[in-house]
């Protein structure tokens, strides 16, 4: 028997106790031994829950029991749930997590903290929920030198574009429609200011790179500052708006991120990306252009991707560790110089104007009350002459 | 120093040369030694080739050799392959293929022998060439009960797809236009009658069911009948027509497989994947759906995923193994009964006896000199009655 301890009872601790349950005969079967949760970890009772009496409220009871071999990570944050990993980790227990603000912060601490004790630390449910980013990138792509990641991380920014662009309407009104369906949190501030896609992408650029990326200094524009208008325009001029994290790779291995609101051609197989869903682009010098598409949050999916982990810590212990990072900050890639392309926004009255300021730039005209231009190749775009009100970089 | 043989130096073999080479400091560090090709097995000599000095005829010289420990065939076919791959694997010696009809008919056997003399086979690049579907569905999808495969696996019609639609223009010209392109073969008949498709997903059932499929026995229309008119139609109506192979698995795990033109609308994820781009759409009882997209053919795409397998056989051996097939045919799925919707083309000439036929039917209306209509839920659609032109099922 193979003894699993669940720390947080919520939306995806809850779905790793539903996944372990009802697909048990598969996870047992992959894990070589019959997989059970033993206990449960959390502040509060569930009564009348099913596993109501699993739950515990002392680690100690937990960390302490030599039949817990594996750990199930789904508080979140890092305070408790560092401390509790960190308690888990020293006795030999793989921790198996979804928690991508720990990761993005203590991933090289914790990983060469379960090697010592002959355990792992995996976390392929923190980036991209249900899509087996981390293991593609570290077990499939093994041949490839991957040189660009970019990835709508995010469900709650892209569902709030997808339905701008759908519906004509305004970001206050859609953000509010998303709380209302539960796609948004009370305080969203984390998903539609960028942080949350930060934190993936930082995580990505970690495994490509083997060095640190902090999730703070990565440049990182939200998408509160896009209008329906920039909509309007981009869909006018053939391009969707997408919240994209990018990490990109240069020749000497150093590496630059960014998250941004990007413009899309159409037809790029990110621009198809709808709805709550996430999609991952890959870029590898052999293989061209792979992308992985799925839920990118969710109860059951990020659950089922904790317990693919689970099933690798029980398999192959130690052994099934990603070739990690180290706490050595990346060389960060010198982009001074490079050439984009943009999409400018004005008020219509100000067209006259804006030709003036941009000349040769190609117009997309007017659309709510807006004037649409896409200039460039530039190095950056000067917003502080007091008439562009919007600048969106174009993802090519 | 690992020592590699590529059987076969045409396309593929070529790029595995290739690959080893270009990113040898890559793919040597994650084996955890050198990687070096010693020998490639041809017929032909290639003279001034960068390679030409490791070129050999006799296959006798690389069995025989007890440096050589991994063979990468990408020779196709079921005749020498079979044999030499054998022979390599009664040696100890792992192969890692592109080679889907050996795979797709004799993969169950060559596994069971790779076991049985402590080494590997391995097929990562027989399907969806630089895609890593088969180690997505047993490497990271553990925790899932996979329910649906369904995949644009044949570049080459998707090609023909995607300019039919994007220039207006028949099959026969778009056919012309590929061979010409070098995207479709002087007897391009294994992939527009859907022979290729079937082979791969065969393969892909094998591995979701552990049962064997035998390519021969899927249901399988190709492309050749489909006209620009279905194309024209289809569009009107919000769909794209692109050639899939569907695995589907019920809850007693029976299998159906099946490959057709299908009708997807054009919000489907796999609607967008054009040109020669290929996708797999895997629906997981946890996960729901995700999508694997990326190059399906094509010289160093393909490698990378040969030389992903090298990596594996080098790092694990006979461990690295795929939960796979046996011999005993997967008991079928019976689909009698089970309601689709269609689209049916008709002479625009026909158009009355067809609502008549067809009462209650959707009403395309007229397109390139055709009527369309989409009927159903219907178990299938009766074509001989002398009026109707063409069926395409709607993937829903």
């Amino acid at each position: 028997m193979i003894h699993v301890a669940v720390f947080g009872y919520g939306t995806v601790g809850k779905g790793v106790a539903e996944v372990i349950d009802r697909n048990n005969d598969i996870v047992s079967s992959a894990s070589g031994d019959k997989v059970s949760v033993k206990y449960i970890l959390d502040l509060l009772d569930f009564p009348g829950d099913p596993n109501e009496a699993k739950i515990v409220h002392d680690v100690n009871v937990i960390i302490s029991d030599p039949e817990v071999s594996i750990i199930c990570e789904t508080m979140g944050g890092t305070g408790a749930a560092y401390k509790f990993t960190k308690a888990a980790l020293e006795q030999g227990k793989s921790v198996c997590t979804s928690n991508k603000e720990l990761v993005a912060k203590h991933g090289a601490e914790l990983m060469k903290l379960a090697k010592a004790n002959g355990c792992a630390y995996l976390f392929e449910a923190s980036v991209g929920g249900g899509i087996p980013i981390l293991r593609t990138l570290t077990t499939a792509l093994t041949a490839e030198r991957i040189t660009q990641i970019a990835g709508i991380l995010n469900g709650t920014t892209n569902f709030i574009l997808t339905k701008m662009e759908e519906e004509g309407a305004g970001f206050d009104e859609t953000l509010k429609k998303a709380q209302e369906l539960g796609y948004a949190e009370a305080d969203p501030t984390a998903d539609i200011e960028g942080h949350d896609t930060a934190r993936k992408i930082s995580i990505l650029a970690d495994i490509m790179s083997g060095h640190f990326t902090d999730s703070d200094n990565v440049p990182t524009t939200g998408i509160s500052g896009i209008d329906k208008s920039d909509i309007a325009l981009a869909s006018k001029a053939g391009f969707k708006i997408r919240l994209l994290g990018i990490a990109d790779r240069a020749d000497d291995d150093s590496v630059s991120t960014v998250v941004a609101p990007f413009m899309l051609s159409k037809s790029h197989p990110l621009a198809g990306v709808c709805d709550v869903f996430n999609a991952i682009f890959v870029t590898g010098n052999m293989l061209g252009e792979t992308m992985y598409y799925g839920k990118g949050a969710g109860s059951l999916a990020t659950a089922s991707a904790v317990v693919a982990d689970v099933i690798d810590a029980a398999r192959k212990g130690s052994s099934t560790m990603y070739p990690g990072w180290d706490d050595v900050p990346v060389k960060a890639r010198n982009a001074a110089g490079e050439k984009h392309r943009y999409m400018v926004r004005f008020d219509a009255g100000n067209s006259d104007k804006a030709r003036a300021l941009f000349e040769g730039a190609e117009e997309i005209g007017v659309c709510e009350g807006k004037f649409g231009l896409i200039t460039g190749p530039a190095d950056r775009i000067d917003t502080g002459n007091g008439i562009v009100e919007n600048v969106i970089e174009i993802y090519e």
